[in-house]
């Protein structure tokens, strides 16, 4: 607990009735979307302005307090979880989207925005924000996040960080940065920008960001191809590459997960195949058909056992959201969902995704996977019960292997999640002990108190946080 | 001086003749592309492997040697250049393209080898590395650089960075570490492959580099739009970017740059227009002419006096060899050049363009203006002569007013060339000095010593370097 004279402190600049304290609300912050319960927090501020948050960094720099900075916590790593003694930034008052430049095509925001909300923004006057709008807030760019970077359109249009020109950021020790601006050139001085999307909140909190636009594709179709064999199917993944294509969108869904999502969203999907892509092209009208005629040809050629191309763009738009429900649909399963993120070179992808069923079956564990397959983006699914220790072992395990086989095969154990505390034990695996040594030591030098999201990454001078 | 038998700890290592030591050498490794010419190193080293960078740093880590990495020395903002008692490490035996990896779509090269061989290696089996093929080497994109960073095809494809996935670098201390790999997507710690990635040779040696490539483009067609009007070039630039067409090229020279480049190249440039914009596209027949010709369109609405498309694809590619040459050709014209890089927000180019030129009028140096419109990112040239100290007095002031006018825009003090140690007095109008004070504790961090390109972006510890 924090002493009563620090918590009138925090009020003192924000409001007393933006500082929560009482035990019932603060339980709701000790949990994100991982599965396992972190500790309590001590208060949950939401401060209205970036001048505010350096204030309350200042006082928690000088009382060695910990901030965790949180968006809607949909982390699926535990990178929001607080530890006691805690507090909890939130941003439900700068919640706000400050510009868009249609001259420069950026749109300014701050971090309380939902992802979605941008998408709406851009389309609404031609532009487009191409990371896939889920229900993510923009502090998650780079508070905490690394996740939704690139989502289900990756392949074509790249990641959060390729749409990130610029950030205000507060430091540790309460300095407010600006980084980038609206310039598609800047190389003065270190890349902070990129340092900080993705760092997870560990350095710094991310008050508000300048993000790029693309004009608006003028149309999109979408397809899915069913098929028998999973080297079939990755094949045809492989072959749509060599053949110089790239759809904006290129999913895998194993026959499980189809099975499950159709359980849940009722709207038809096959559940007969074994693999199904879910594909989709954008750009002009010339193009998109083009494309998905060629792609269609691909499929065929590999084996695939029925082509469906949506009719309206609606239909098409029907089957995204049904791959969207992928993990709440797989979240009614079990008490717990483990969602995975392994990632490996593309031409891996069958080799991985027959290693995760292999492993499955090794530890008799559940496992669907689905994910990006024109990424490498896989994300192995372990519907489970966390009260059931001895399976929990075996998941632990399984996961583990996962992992291993991942970086074994030039992969990563994170493509989209980032690391929380749930990867941690196994960056090493990853970046080497030299490797999370040189990101300990940037750490150690921006925030040597450690206030800013500790044990999250990886541990840190001996506290053991 | 090195003592002797440091000298001879490393020809052990890479074997003596690849030790240089004699001054008629080093001389020619006191300068880079930058006007003035530094101190002088004291050994030349050309290590044949990471292996061997990595002992070789160990021991100046040891004896606190000063380390310059170095491609082919063409920077621009004294990137590369040594300081006394420091070893110069050059890659001339790490010039290989190690793979091209079709089905990943990834190439991986050594540092050594230039930006047009990546170029033409991809082009061969029908990919495309965007960056624009100057004479650098790749050691530039994180050794000593930040160049080259988009160059002609900075508006569309992006910076060099984007096209980085993964690094195999040298610490300060010794230690090899891999960032990233064959991926789309990673997110496993802190983004090390940006941090090193225009840091200027600062944090540590790159030995490898992993790159994107992307399909080449079907076809490109080029044009010239003539104009006796500033605003209304600019205006183009902004209208074609409002119309949701991205060119791949988007370029700006004025009439002095212009006739300076005939003069030299002698193939018929348009001498009498105020500006001269220099587009390209490229993609498929359809969307190229379909874009061109709306581009044409805009520019004959904004007042352009003459549209002038070239009629085939090596006549295209003239132009823009021509464009190229503008800094060869301006180097002509006396003793001196100094070449600039200021960038600004898109919609702010005329009002950039004509500050240049109101400054130049102010402080009575010539400076000639070209660069890529489309980024916003203006090089200011001025051929001027180090030996007149009067004029050289004027000429910093006039690039002083130059870095604060483009800051005052929302611009940047360097788009393209990094800080090196030319434009280090100004790196604080950017980041503010809350910024390089962040800046500098990573370095100290990663390097206590100070040994990685000491004096370059930032001062450091007192040392003055």
């Amino acid at each position: 607990m924090l002493q009563e004279k620090i918590i009138d402190e925090f009020a003192s600049i924000v409001s007393r009735e933006n500082v929560i304290t009482d035990q019932t609300s603060l339980l709701a912050y000790s949990y994100n979307a991982t599965p396992l319960q972190q500790q309590m927090p001590a208060a949950v501020i939401a401060p209205r302005s970036t001048e505010e948050v350096s204030e309350i960094v200042k006082i928690c720099h000088r009382e060695k307090i910990p901030i965790i900075a949180r968006g809607s916590g949909t982390n699926l790593s535990g990178g929001t979880t607080p530890i006691d003694r805690s507090i909890i930034i939130v941003f439900k008052h700068m919640n706000k989207i400050l510009e868009i430049d249609e001259e420069n095509l950026t749109l300014t925001t701050q971090p309380g925005v939902y992802t979605k909300d941008i998408f709406d923004a851009s389309v609404s006057v031609g532009l487009f924000y191409p990371p896939d709008p889920g229900s993510m807030h923009v502090s998650q760019i780079g508070g905490n996040l690394s996740e939704n970077s690139g989502g289900l359109r990756g392949l074509k249009y790249g990641v959060t960080r390729d749409y990130v020109l610029g950030l205000t950021v507060v430091l540790p020790n309460g300095d407010i940065i600006k980084t980038g601006g609206k310039l598609a050139k800047d190389v003065a001085g270190y890349d902070l920008t990129s340092l900080l999307v993705g760092s997870e909140g560990t350095l710094g909190i991310i008050t508000e960001a300048i993000l790029k636009l693309i004009p608006k594709p003028e149309t999109k179709k979408t397809m899915l191809a069913l098929f028998d064999d999973l080297e079939a199917a990755a094949q045809t993944v492989s072959d749509i590459i060599a053949a110089k294509i790239t759809p904006a969108t290129l999913e895998f869904l194993d026959q499980a997960t189809v099975q499950v999502v159709e359980d849940y969203v009722n709207i038809g999907l096959p559940v007969d195949a074994r693999v199904v892509l879910l594909i989709e092209q954008d750009g002009t009208e010339k193009i998109v058909n083009q494309d998905i005629e060629k792609i269609s040809k691909i499929c065929k050629t590999n084996g695939a056992f029925k082509i469906d191309i949506a009719k309206t763009i609606e239909e098409g738009e029907a089957l995204l959201e049904a791959r969207r429900a992928a993990v709440p649909a797989l979240s009614r399963l079990k008490p717990t969902t483990f969602l995975e993120d392994a990632t490996v070179p593309r031409s891996k992808l069958a080799e991985m995704v027959k290693a995760i069923e292999h492993i499955a079956e090794k530890y008799d564990v559940t496992i669907c996977t689905f994910g990006h397959a024109g990424d490498g983006n896989l994300h192995p699914t372990c519907p489970t019960d966390a009260r059931d220790e001895e399976e929990m072992a075996r998941v632990k395990q399984a996961f583990e292997e996962i992992f291993e086989k991942a970086v074994a095969l030039g992969g990563t154990i994170t493509g989209e999640h980032g690391i929380g505390t749930s990867k941690l034990p196994y960056l090493h695996l990853k970046v080497g002990e030299e490797g999370i040594s040189a990101m300990r030591s940037i750490k150690q030098a921006l925030d040597p108190n450690n206030i800013m999201n500790p044990g999250k990454i990886f541990t840190f001078n001996g506290r053991g946080e």
